[in-house]
C-alpha cells in the first residue's frame, strides 16, 4: 500500500450496484468535484462492466478539472460477498459475478492507479462513521434494509470485517425457527420477513391463506411500496404483513444488541426510508427483547448521508488505516504479547 | 493511567468468582510466581470481600518473594456484568452486589496500587488471545458454559468490549421464541437450554411431561453432571435434554458466526468440559445452520489454559494498551478524519 500517495489529489469513490455504477471525485476534504454514472450492464459481463466502471472514474476526474495522473486511489464499494483483502468480489448474485478480481482488473484499466474494494454496506458503513450519523459513535451496526438485508460493523471507531469480509451481514440471522426458507437455506432469517423482497414475498403467501379476507393487495402487482400503502390505508392483510416485517427486524436487532452491546444502530437502505413509522417500529421491538441493560443504552437513527454514501465511503477505502487494520492489529497484538 | 510502571514490577491477577478468590502474582513475562485463595464469603459484605482479596493479593506477592511496593498493577475478573471504565461491578447476582466500586475499594485497601476490573469472561478471552487457543487468531469469541453462559469477544486482536461492557453475553441470544422463560425476561435463550442450570431446569420439565417414561433421573438429585451421565448410558429422557442443548448451543453460534464472521470460537467453562462431545455436537449444528462460506472458515475449539485462565487474563488486564484502546481509537478517528 502506498500510504504517501494518500496525502494528496483525488480520491474517487465508486458505488456498484446491480443496475447502476456511480462514481465521485473528491477532494482531500471529501469535497465532492466532479461525478459520472452508467447503467451497470451486468448481462455484458465481467469486462464491459470493468470498463464502464472505468470511463465513470475518468468521467468524475475530468468534471473536477484534473487528471488521472492527480488520483490517489479509487475505492469500490460492491454489492455482494467481498473480500477486501484480495480485493475479489467473491459472490454477487445481482451481477452474475463469482470470484471476480475487481481490484486488479479495475486498476489496469486504470493505469494501475491504487484500488480498494469492499462490499456496499461497509463503505455505507464507514462513510456514516466519518461523515454521518456514526460520528458521535464508537461502536454500531450500519444496516441496510433494502431488497435484501445487509450491514457493516463499526468497532472500536473501525470497520471490523471479520475473518473473510462477512460481518454485519444481519439478514441471515434467525428470528423464526418456523418460519419460510430463505435462500439461504435456513428457516426464518429476518430477510424473508423484513427486506422489500420479503414483504412481497410473505403479502403473497398472505393472500393465499387468507383466502375471503378481503385485501387491496393485488397478488399480480405486489410491490413492497403497494405493501406500505394498503398497510397505512388500514389493509389487514397488508398491515399484518407490515407488523410482522417490523416485529422481525426488532427481534434481529435485538439479537444484535444482546451479542454486540453497541452504542448505535443505524437503519438504511430504501425499504427503512419508505415506510414512515418502520424503523421506530422495529426500534420498540428491540427495546423490549434486548437485555434492559444494553437496550437502554442503544439508539436507533435513520443515516445521516443521502445518495452519496456510498460512493463517499467507497471514497474513504482509499486511506491506509482503513483498509489494513488487521496487519496494525496483529502488529500490536505480537508487541503486547512480548 | 500509568503505563511506565507497568514496564516492571509483578502483576498480580485476581479471580473473584461467586464461591473462592484467587490470586496469581506473575513476572512481566507471565510466569506464576506466587499464588493464594480464600473463600468468597459474600454473605458478609462487600468491605469483607474486598478485604480478603486484598490478603490474597499481599499473600500471592509474598509467596513471590516479593513487596507490594513491587507490583505494577492488579487486575480483577470479576462474575457480574462489570463497567471496565469506571472499574464498578454493576450487577453480581451470585454476590449479590449492584454498583459496586470494587476498582477503588480494592486500590485503596492496598495502599493506592493501580487496579483494573472487568468481568471474568472477558478476563478469560484475554488469557485465550496472548497465551492460549486464541494466539492464531485475531477474530473470536470465548464462550463459557457453566452456571449460565457468558463471553467475552477479541475483534482484530483486541478485547471488544462494547458500549458499556455487555459485548459477547451470549446466554441471551433466542434460539426458540416460543421456549421456557429466561431469568432476563425473554423466552428461549440458549441460557435456558445449554447452561448447567438450564440442562437441570430441562430435565425437571421433562420428567414432569415424560409422566410414565422410563428414566434412570431422579427429580431431587438432578445435577447436570447426573444429566449428563444418564444421556451416557442411553437414557432416552437425559439423552433428549442434552441433545437439545447442544443442538441450541449449536444455534445460537450460528447466530453468532452469521453476524461477526469469527475464525474462532473456543468453548469453556465447567459444563463444556464436562460432557464428552458436547462441544463437538454444538460445532456440528453450528456448521448446518450458518451460512456457508462462514460456517467453512469457523474452528470450534476448546480452551488452551487450565484453572489459571480467570487469573491469567486479569493480570493481562494490567497493560495499559488493553485498557484504553476505547481513548486510542477515538483518537486515531480523530485523525482519519481530519
Amino acid at each position: 500500500m502506498n500510504a504517501a500517495s494518500t496525502g494528496d489529489g483525488l480520491r474517487v469513490g465508486v458505488d456498484l450496484g446491480g443496475t447502476r455504477i456511480r462514481a465521485v471525485a473528491f477532494d482531500q476534504a471529501m469535497e465532492p468535484l466532479g461525478r459520472a454514472a452508467a447503467s451497470t450492464g451486468a448481462p455484458e459481463g465481467v469486462a464491459a462492466v470493468v470498463q464502464r466502471m472505468a470511463e465513470c472514474v475518468r468521467e468524475a476526474v475530468a468534471a473536477a478539472d484534473s487528471h488521472l495522473d492527480d488520483v490517489a486511489g479509487v475505492g469500490v464499494g460492491a454489492a455482494g460477498l467481498t473480500d477486501w483483502r484480495s480485493g475479489k468480489v467473491l459472490l454477487a448474485s445481482n451481477l452474475g459475478w463469482r470470484d471476480v478480481p475487481l481490484r486488479d482488473l479495475l486498476a489496469s484499466e486504470l493505469d494501475d492507479v491504487r484500488v480498494e474494494v469492499d462490499k456496499d454496506t461497509n463503505a455505507a458503513a464507514l462513510a456514516e462513521a466519518r461523515l454521518g450519523q456514526g460520528r458521535r459513535f464508537r461502536d454500531f451496526l450500519y444496516l441496510t434494509a433494502g431488497t435484501g438485508i445487509g450491514g457493516g460493523e463499526v468497532m472500536g471507531g473501525r470497520l471490523y470485517r471479520g475473518a473473510t469480509g462477512g460481518a454485519g451481514d444481519i439478514g441471515h440471522v434467525v428470528v423464526d425457527p418456523d418460519g419460510p426458507r430463505c435462500g439461504c437455506g435456513a428457516h426464518g432469517c429476518v430477510e424473508v420477513f423484513s427486506s422489500g423482497e420479503g414483504i412481497v414475498g410473505r403479502a403473497r403467501d398472505a393472500l393465499t391463506a387468507a383466502d375471503g379476507v378481503a385485501s387491496e393487495l393485488s397478488p399480480s402487482e405486489l410491490t413492497t411500496e403497494a405493501v406500505f400503502r394498503a398497510a397505512e390505508r388500514g389493509d389487514r392483510v397488508a398491515g399484518a404483513v407490515v407488523g410482522r416485517a417490523a416485529e422481525a427486524l426488532g427481534m434481529a436487532l435485538a439479537m444484535y444488541v444482546n451479542l454486540n452491546n453497541p452504542e448505535a444502530i443505524i437503519v438504511g437502505g430504501g425499504v427503512a426510508q419508505a415506510a414512515p413509522g418502520y424503523r421506530e417500529r422495529a426500534g420498540r421491538v428491540l427495546k423490549e427483547r434486548a437485555l434492559p441493560a444494553l437496550a437502554g443504552v442503544v439508539q436507533v437513527l435513520g443515516p445521516g448521508l443521502g445518495d452519496d454514501a456510498g460512493a463517499v465511503g467507497a471514497a474513504l477505502l482509499v486511506s491506509t488505516d482503513e483498509v489494513t487494520n488487521g496487519a496494525h492489529s496483529v502488529t500490536t497484538r505480537q508487541g503486547q504479547t512480548a
